[in-house]
């Protein structure tokens, strides 16, 4: 197990886990990188749109993302009631669940497990994208490149949750810092110019206006700029992985991100028209990010622009860290209502979801996959589902506080029912505006996650009602049982076997297959001296010699058809096969020897009744 | 295993064996096809190291086929008269085996298992070239063309003689019919034309010579000739697929089969200095096959080229079928005899030993993957093994007519001995004179063949040794077993293994793990009022609870140690782990649960001591 160590870490104890709780300084990059992220990709969505417009275009940056804002605002003190509320997570899944019902629950669980899949995918794209914008010759590597920084996220996440705090400081608070600075100059130069500063590095020109600005595109542009504000939920439904005082510091962390993230929106926003820079088009010759071209244009592509550059590939790229940070949390809470596989709820040997990792890389993998590494054909599938779970967390808010009446309740009803409302209409608005782009999969696929899950919580209650112990032990003495003894050859290993069934029983039958080899003569010929009279002389049960012809050579099925026609024939006694096995110390070896114990053991598992049991008697080779 | 039995056919019992046998119409196909297809390679094979001499070329193709020609008929009646002393398979392995030794026999067995995987993979990559020659616009597909055929072979194979031989009834005779043919026409416009035909299609020009005749290349021309003599072995050792008379029936099948390969390779050999036909370079642009050129020059590129063409592609790639009869048998007497793994000596479900079918089919395809399907690198590996294993044959029939004399004996054995000298020449001969083009391979790969069956029966002996009973089976009394009961929860599951714990012993260890889940505290406080009190109750012992801290969390590993650490303090009593496992009835139910007691069986099984067995406690869900 050393290299197990080594590549994952030592095994934490269960006790251990207080000192994986983190604080606000590693809370920003594990919760907040999706948030922080997001501007980096946010502002540009909606910019894309605007495309159409030409120079036109820059006059409504600023009020699409105002308007994003002005929901941003909304939703964050929503949710900072939501965790104080909910001290022990106040994830969607449970506030809906708790406040609105099951299968509206079910409901928030399937689309925040889309969002945190898509998350991770879009998030590794987004990264890998700002990439190739600056290194084109890079394009044809996207697939790749995505595949592996997935890799390396859940590797890094596999060894726990302090770790990955501590690797992720560094380019996050990079990336903020220079975000931070690149705004500041922006700014200053533009005030210095009186609001017309030159670019250091002119960004493309604009094409021409081919279209006016309309209600419809500009619903699209609001849309597409949403995606900026997907990463809120996560703070609220990871309280418990901060120190105590729990709440405290979730809230100051959320905090802390929303108000650098509004201040990145609204910097760029406003910058963007100030130095005459333009989305360009996605996938098309030429691509440059918003963020590269404004950089250009404030510092020049000098040393800064690079370090900048880094920044967000790297915090683009560990966004997708986020979910993996939620994910399986998520995932144990609906696996704890029975609703996903069991073992969804296990920690592993870093204290963390490990199976929820997996899952998660498994099912972005697939999804970077299938769109082929490009962000951009992901985004219409993003934010349906982000704003649905908004809206129901919210809801089951206003449910809540109607619950609990108390001081300020009415105010807390107040907020969440405003940020509810502002989020529904939101998810409307996208479902709309995107639905044949692609947010149609999500509306398709929700339903789905949903009928699955309910099929998993019907199979496990069937399973338990199944095996439910109704009371005490039953003492009633069950009958001694016929045992069958498959034998090959009279050797050691079959004179084990017959011992251990002189225990068990004195109805012992001695099965052997007779494909016409010579080792049924032998066995024939020396079962009375070597089994049948030293045990008569013992006083010990004589086992009855039963040879199956099997004209076609079969061996298994012969002893599978023996032993439930026994089972037939004997519906009130147990039946226990007894199976010699050689075990070989060297795996390799095992090719000499034929795997049938292996394939009866399986066969009889599969076929035999609830009366039948497999013993098996290892025989272990020496070195 | 319907579905089995449409694709592979149905079982055919042992006692249906005689009924599979074949006579020489079928014989022809199945044990000559290997021998008569390579008129289609081995004066090509020949003539291309003939290339540079240019038009001197052409007076050395009838000499160098002569001499292929006095060595092929002293091989012949060699073989024989092997078929005559060994009526049940005169294989060199068997022979070299009976009368030069062990060491000899095993020599003769990895030369001839060489062989016949080479036969496979030249035969079907002949057959291809072939095809590639004719529609060169298919030569990027070669080895996926090389693999499909093999895999259609090994398949054809599996299901049985009978059919197989029937399948390619029809190929080889319109293969004779057209070489035949093709001579006898070539034979007479040649005659007619007093010796200077002029070809209808008129063969590629040659080039200039650029060398001058020698005994080196002589030497070459003679060794990569020989392949053509490749397939004389494979009747003798499949003398037992013959209907009775077996002996007089495979002696007229090899006779047919050499009268007819040497009236081809004389007719090509005479023919194509005649119409002018020499080869061209392989993988060269142009190239084309010999036969291909004399077909055209003989009768033109119409009907009857196609359908000659055709038919050489099919026997070229049908005679790969021959490594599929013979291969399989050979492995079988070398796996008797405890050198090979005893899978190989099982009959399947068609009366043929299909894990040797398996086997070539592997072994075969990796070597045309090696080699990307193309014949010509293949050969300087080729006739090494199959002249070592002619000598090796002969050598031990001189012996076996000093050690059987008798009237006749003395001639026999001097024809035995004029074949064994004239082999053992070749072989040095190729050796020299294929060595550095790969012969060095040979050499290389079959002594470590000859170490790994060796280590194989070393193994097998040692297998043997450990698990001999010596005598009478012991009736000494087993001490009662310790039973461990791993329980996780106590529900129906546990109930069910509880129970049959009490028929085995009164020492029973229910051991739960706990990994500071709920379910220890639910245990403790359910043991005493649903197990300990009914057991007491009922005069039953009373199972001891044993809870393993798991401060990690694992579960299996607490359970291995519980059991080791019994295992140790209790030398002189056998142990028995129950394990109750939970059984579904749809394997994708499976993903809902841990594989945690599949683990546990399998580590015990690997861990364990000789003292422990493994008690599978199959509880199957209704479905």
């Amino acid at each position: 197990m050393d290299i197990v160590d080594v590549l994952l870490g030592k095994p934490l104890a269960t006790e251990d886990e207080r000192g994986e709780r983190i604080g606000p300084v590693k809370g920003i990059p594990i919760f907040g990188l999706d948030a922080l992220s997001s501007a980096a990709y946010g502002p540009e969505a909606a910019m894309t749109l605007l495309i159409p417009l030409g120079i036109a275009g820059f006059e409504y940056t600023l009020p699409i993302v105002g308007a994003i804002l002005l929901l941003l605002t909304i939703v964050y003190f929503s949710y900072r009631q939501t965790m104080q509320a909910y001290p022990h997570g106040g994830g969607s899944y449970t506030v809906a669940s708790e406040n609105l019902g099951t299968n509206a629950g079910l409901l928030a669980a399937a689309a925040l497990m889309l969002d945190y899949v898509l998350t991770a995918a879009v998030g590794i794209s987004a990264g890998v994208g700002a990439l190739v914008s600056a290194a084109p010759s890079l394009q044809k590597h996207t697939l790749a490149m995505c595949l592996g920084i997935l890799f390396v996220l859940a590797f890094v996440n596999l060894r726990g949750m302090q770790e990955t705090g501590g690797i992720f400081m560094i380019p996050t608070y990079l990336f903020i810092a220079c975000l931070l600075g690149m705004i500041a100059v922006g700014v200053a130069k533009a005030f210095l110019a009186g609001g017309h500063p030159v670019p250091v590095v002119s960004p493309p020109r604009l094409g021409p206006a081919t279209e006016a600005m309309g209600v419809w595109l500009m619903l699209r542009a609001f849309s597409s700029g949403c995606t900026a504000m997907t990463g809120v939920e996560a703070v609220s439904n990871g309280v418990m992985a901060f120190r105590e005082p729990t709440t405290r510091y979730a809230q100051r962390t959320l905090t802390v991100i929303i108000a650098i993230l509004m201040v990145m929106l609204l910097g760029i926003a406003y910058l963007a028209p100030v130095y005459g820079v333009a989305a360009t088009v996605p996938d098309g010759p030429g691509y440059e990010s918003v963020l590269s071209q404004l950089l250009g244009a404030i510092t020049g592509k000098g040393a800064f622009y690079w370090v900048a550059i880094t920044s967000i590939l790297a915090v683009l790229s560990l966004s997708a860290n986020t979910a993996f940070a939620d994910f399986p949390r998520l995932a144990r809470a609906i696996a704890q209502n029975g609703f996903l596989p069991n073992s969804l709820k296990l920690r592993g040997r870093r204290l963390v979801y490990s199976q929820g990792i997996y899952a998660l890389a498994i099912l972005a993998g697939v999804l970077l996959t299938i769109f082929g590494g490009v962000t951009d054909r992901l985004i219409p599938l993003y934010a349906v589902g982000a704003f649905l779970a908004f809206t129901l967390s919210q809801a089951g808010m206003v449910i809540h506080w109607r619950r609990n009446p108390g001081p300020g309740a009415a105010r807390s009803m107040f907020v969440n029912g405003l940020g509810a409302a502002a989020t529904a209409v939101t998810v409307v608005v996208v479902l709309i505006a995107k639905f044949i782009e692609g947010a149609w999969i999500v509306v398709v696929l929700i339903p789905t996650i949903i009928l699955l899950m309910k099929a998993v919580e019907a199979h496990y209650k069937r399973v338990e009602r199944a095996t439910r112990a109704v009371g005490p032990v039953s003492t009633a003495a069950l009958g001694e049982p016929i045992v069958i003894l498959p034998v090959e050859q009279w050797n050691a290993v079959s004179e084990k076997a017959l011992r251990f069934a002189w225990q068990m029983s004195s109805d012992i039958r001695m099965v052997h297959v007779d494909c016409g080899e010579e080792d049924t003569a032998d066995l024939r010929r020396d079962f009375p001296t070597l089994i049948e009279g030293p045990a008569r002389a013992a006083g010990l049960a004589v086992p009855q010699l039963v040879v199956v012809e099997s004209p076609y050579r079969f061996i298994v099925r012969p002893i599978l058809n023996y032993t439930s026609d026994l089972e037939k024939a004997n519906p009130d006694r147990t039946i226990s096969v007894l199976i010699p096995e050689l075990v070989e110390s060297r795996w390799y070896y095992m090719l000499l020897h034929n795997n049938r114990s292996e394939v009866l053991k399986a066969l009889l598992t599969f076929t035999g009744c609830q009366r039948t049991t497999i013993v098996n008697i290892p025989w272990q080779l020496p070195d």
